[in-house]
């Protein structure tokens, strides 16, 4: 098999993770998800956090008040710690890609891979009403519409901050499929027809 | 064939009226594209327009002057013409609809049809460069990207205006395809595919 790279972005509660999977197992190629933080996190020091403080601090750029901090603390040429990760993170993400075949599941990959070859990047969502049953379900516990938009503002407030480009604009992607309606199984069949027509055209 | 509904929302250069026919041709159905707009000026005694005059009198809407001076001069309860050819080709739409499978390009046919059974809702796109090579050939001449940016706005306008809605907000759409790097024919038939898995999944 030609080597194909696939990223995977989705809008939270989308249950985009079950269509990354399957779409690895399908292929049988490596699939990479938050463990890349993980790696990140080792490389930078920072691996005796616990997982949710790694992902607070993940995300920690989002607040205005920890950045302004930041740069009033920093050093000249002192890179903030969650600028750290992302760099760490990409570096990664792209090493990873150059070993062959895999699936990555959101940390910006379609934009850190955007300018290699074989690379499909795809972008999952779904209906308020499905994110919020689905999370709930997951949670076990009722998972309110304001938890859902807080979510939905981190994670775009990450994505714009680190690749200057509009989360959730469709521009980005070569495809986007609600997944209100299909099954994360149809889905991943439908990503892999998709690449196999692009492939065909090439 | 159990009745299909699709609805072709497509960004202006992106070649989305081959693809809106060759589903029709595909599935062998009613293909419904701007004749909707005649049909909807001869219902209001306006059918003696060219077909310049015409598409202007439809997006006439998105000019604030027009629409200001629409205000002052109008009587109560006096619907502007704009909102009037709107309001006639929703309803052709939504009879056209009922009478069987068919494939409805632009109109925002999307929103028109939302409440329906059996509808598909699929939104084209494809990157700026794409666009203003494809217009370029389609007119013998080079088309500049401000009045590429031009037509995205006015077609931005008029579906705002008229549905309530964000003019290319994948949230408003089942399945949302780049048409940079696939051809017309491929995504025609991975609409088709995807049609098909949401009917097995039904």
């Amino acid at each position: 098999m030609e080597k194909t790279l696939i990223t995977i972005s989705r809008q939270y509660g989308s249950d985009g993770t079950k269509v990354a999977q399957a779409l690895a197992d399908k292929l049988d190629v490596w699939y990479y998800n938050r463990d890349v933080l993980h790696m990140a996190a080792e490389k930078i020091g920072v691996d005796d956090l616990d997982e949710k403080s790694l992902e607070e601090l993940n995300y920690r750029k989002s607040s205005r008040y920890v950045e302004g901090l930041s740069v009033m603390m920093g050093t000249p040429g002192h890179i903030p710690v969650y600028n750290q990760m992302f760099k760490e993170q990409s570096k990664i993400i792209r090493k990873l890609a150059g070993y062959g075949s895999g699936v990555f599941l959101g940390r910006c990959a379609d934009y850190v891979l955007k300018d290699m070859e074989n690379v499909y990047t795809i972008y999952l969502y779904a209906d308020d009403e499905f994110r919020l049953k689905h999370l709930s379900e997951a949670e076990g516990r009722e998972f309110t519409k304001s938890e859902l938009k807080k979510e939905d503002k981190t994670r775009e407030s990450y994505y714009n901050y680190y690749t200057g480009q509009k989360w959730g604009d469709v521009q980005n992607y070569d495809l986007a499929v609600n997944m209100t309606k299909l099954s994360p199984e149809d889905c991943a069949d439908l990503i892999l027809e998709y690449i196999e027509k692009r492939r065909k055209e090439k």
